[in-house]
């Protein structure tokens, strides 16, 4: 028996009954009832990213919604300031690209968070930028970036302040509005509990303001006729809507357990998974962690896909290696979304005897320990609130 | 009790089996088992296709494959010439809009098929048209165009020929190779019994020769991305991989049944509502009908919405009216996918009921009659074969 347990950072595990909701007839999306679909997560989502902006549904990955924001918020020929730390920071960079939009990026060592003086320095050197791109969550290092910070600096110019939030939101505190994050972009597998398929982007009247000024490069991704229809609780094109009726299930959890309990939830998984690591001796790759994974470095003489492979074949779970250029270099468990804290221990254990048996100097039960004193730390002071 | 029918052009009904699927729990979509999936679906897609071409596999609504095919294929500011005998042709010249290239629109009226001199005479008067766009089955007015015959005129020039199948293929002839279509696109939701999320492209050896002479203004929609990917058994970004499992689930039903018989099953199925509705004293809206659906012109004194939305309420069947210019004065009946005989005949029993009761003279039976009479002859031919 190998009973599968999904620890990548994103897609993440889904609720069974959520999974169940799949499985459901599929009805017409123009219909009465796919409506009030549309207007339940439109609102439940808005919750969630913690905003009164604009929340549209795209049926597309994550990227989908990243060259929506892009496409829409910048016109060709314009610049935009890509902060760069990671695979995914560098994205911004290849979409703009793509798209014709002059990419200023500023590059951040992997593994470190971007320095807000940086971004700060950066609009003043080019105060004609259109458009400043974040990273909440880079994935592709596990850092979180000081997005708070960045969103004061940027507000205070002209610029627009667009943030991939897609593994980010949900699995760490993330205030659109207070943040003053003009244009984010979520997917739906990761911290939402959704399989992959669904993207969305929330939109601020500044954003606006600037959309509104030119026609969008795009028909499929044109935000303008996504805004229009989302008022009439609908969406431009068919949507990928078995997947909008599971996600009501899931954000009604979310609800259910309310948005800053999640947030805590994640923060506590991912302060007992680093303790974990740290305790078998193991180097945390990112100086600034984020809360919905833990990325640490393959120690010298283990190999990365062993290692990896070891821990799916006998213990069914899987993890996700480096991309780029830390391909072989890092590993990473995800603890976003469907996982709970006992998630966390049984990866550990499982780490701790896979090391063990590939040779590695491992004192088991030494990373079990250290999390569990973490969970038992973070109950009492949860009791205590 | 209210059982409901999705006799809707798209989303159509799909099979349980697909439905569970869909339940399964997440994998990881760079997982082995993921890739071996991606492999199987494309094959399998190639055969539904006819097509020995490159297909690929987006996570996108249909019109994404639509702007995949003119993002790839025409530059900014270059030629297409598009063929728009209804809403969805027309589409064809709103995304060529938004990307910068210059649309010639053969307009035909709506309900009529393209004439292929038409766009024999366009593509001699525009040779530097790059591509040609055209419909397999509009389903907007229920017309299927001569793709075959366009084809074979497009052949003979420079020029691509793009077509949207997103309604037409699997619910009707389309041998993709053999009609020298050069970017085929797919929806998910149709005549492959899935629900709506994915789309697909089959691209010719031609259309990439053009596709390779410029970069694409998409990073989402970059076809050589996804080429390079494909030969990985993989896709560029995360896409919506329950639904490509189910896809796995839904292609095995078609390659079971062949995919000739599911063209033949939705030929035979189109021409028993024809007769049904015909039998009626209903006018069918297009002279040449496509095989997934049936447009009928809503008869003087009888109200459209009423109509339909009575359906809906006793019968629990769901159809669409019209679009744009055809509001209120068509209806149409879906019959593709996952949808039999006795689907049908009950339709044309509920549309007889229904407007009986609303006072349109009609003699019960005899729609359900005509069908039979054409299911009966269906299957003695079939026999004699």
């Amino acid at each position: 028996m190998r009973k599968p347990r999904l620890m990548t950072p994103g897609p993440a595990m889904v609720p069974e009954d959520v999974l169940l909701e799949l499985a459901r007839p599929v009805i017409h999306h123009r219909s009465a009832e796919a409506k009030q679909v549309i207007t339940e997560v439109t609102q439940s989502l808005k919750t969630v990213f913690q905003t009164k902006n604009d929340v549209l549904i795209l049926t597309a990955s994550g990227t989908g919604a990243m060259e929506a924001a892009a496409v829409n918020a910048v016109p060709q020929g314009g610049k935009a300031i890509v902060l760069s730390a990671g695979y995914f920071g560098a994205r911004w960079a290849s979409v703009c690209k793509a798209l014709g939009i002059q990419a200023i990026s500023l590059e951040t060592e992997w593994g470190r968070p971007v320095e807000p003086e940086q971004v700060a320095n950066a609009l003043k050197q080019h105060p004609d930028a259109v458009c400043v791109m974040g990273t909440l969550s880079e994935t592709s290092t596990g850092t979180g970036h000081p997005v708070e910070a960045i969103g004061k600096i940027v507000a205070g110019t002209k610029a627009l302040f667009a943030v991939d939030g897609i593994s980010g939101v949900g699995a760490m505190e993330c205030r659109t509005d207070l943040w003053n994050i003009d244009i984010l972009c979520v997917g739906s597998q990761k911290a939402l509990m959704l399989p992959p398929g669904l993207a969305f982007v929330a939109v601020s009247p500044k954003a606006w303001a600037q959309i509104d000024t030119f026609d969008s490069h795009s028909f499929y991704f044109n935000l303008k006729t996504a805004r229009k229809k989302a008022k009439e609780f609908d969406t431009p094109f068919t949507p990928a809507h078995t997947l909008i009726l599971a996600l009501r299930a899931a954000l009604k959890r979310i609800e259910e357990e309310g948005i800053e309990n999640v947030w805590n939830r994640h923060k506590t998984m991912s302060d007992a998974c680093q303790a974990g690591v740290q305790a078998l001796g193991l180097e945390l790759f990112s100086s600034r962690p984020a809360e919905g994974l833990t990325a640490f470095i393959v120690p010298e003489g283990v190999s990365e896909s062993k290692l990896r492979g070891s821990l799916t074949s006998r213990f069914g779970i899987a993890t996700v290696g480096g991309q780029d250029k830390l391909k072989g270099k890092i590993v990473r468990i995800g603890h976003m979304g469907y996982t709970d804290e006992l998630d966390v221990i049984g990866t550990l254990a499982a780490l701790e005897m896979t090391l063990a048996e590939m040779g590695f100097e491992v004192e088991p039960g030494r990373a079990v320990t250290a999390a569990q004193q973490v969970l038992m730390g973070a109950k009492h002071s949860l009791a205590a609130v």
